[in-house]
């Protein structure tokens, strides 16, 4: 996949000016804020509160492709986040992962764990979950205490 | 947990000596390098191979308590550690996990994705397998295989 035919190249070129863009098919997808390096968005499905992506702003594969300054800004981004959203949803613990094996644009997922969860002691992807999805008034509010703390 | 009863503390106090740690339970845990916040580790599981383990020095169950020259450098240790098993093992993809839900002193998966494995677009964790084993010489090999290019 290159750049013109990436999926979040597309995402972050609109969310640069707009608080949210809205996918072809009709999903509307919502940013935390703008950092350095990377955009962090607040994944619609919210069955893990506060689950979060954080988008690098250049296309690169791998973590490896990216000038050294860059990667290391990234990775500075997503810890960043992870600890607004710890301060938000106070979770028991935080997953980071760093994934991109259907979509190969560097992005971060931070799933907070909570005790709840129905696997706590293992990855979220061992135990299949629906989407939860919340009103718009929830995702304002959850974008709103985040940015209040970052 | 703490850092007395913490399984990664334990072997990593011992990999600053010697290359090989046994378990008490007669695991050989295998050092790859130290590196200045990180110990890396090959996982005796070799079903997805170069998977490796980079664990952190400093006993801590998430990155944001990490003092921040420090978790900079772990990201960066980890870095080093992905581009050189990339080197060695030409993956197709690069997962980056740092979890932590059963033992919660902070450690790095790297997995290496290829296209042969049973699910490459999908997370590691949704397609169990058997582990695989190696010989003692195809450990010291891979080992010295990536330490060449480190």
């Amino acid at each position: 996949m290159n750049e013109k035919a990436c999926w979040f190249c597309s995402v972050i070129d609109d969310l640069r000016y707009n608080k949210i863009y809205q996918t072809p098919s009709g999903e509307v997808i919502r940013k935390i804020c703008e950092l350095p390096a990377a955009f962090a968005i607040l994944d619609n499905d919210q069955y893990y509160p506060g689950y979060t992506l954080v988008v690098a702003k250049t296309h690169a594969t791998e973590l490896y492709y990216l000038p050294e300054n860059e990667s290391t800004q990234f990775c500075q981004d997503m810890l960043r986040v992870a600890k607004a959203i710890a301060a938000v949803f106070q979770p028991q613990k935080m997953n980071y992962e760093l994934l991109g094996n259907t979509v190969a644009h560097l992005h971060w997922h931070l799933f907070p764990r909570y005790e709840w969860d129905p696997n706590p002691r293992r990855p979220i992807w061992e135990h299949s979950h629906d989407r939860k999805l919340l009103s718009v008034k929830e995702y304002t509010d959850a974008i709103a205490a985040i940015q209040r703390v970052l």
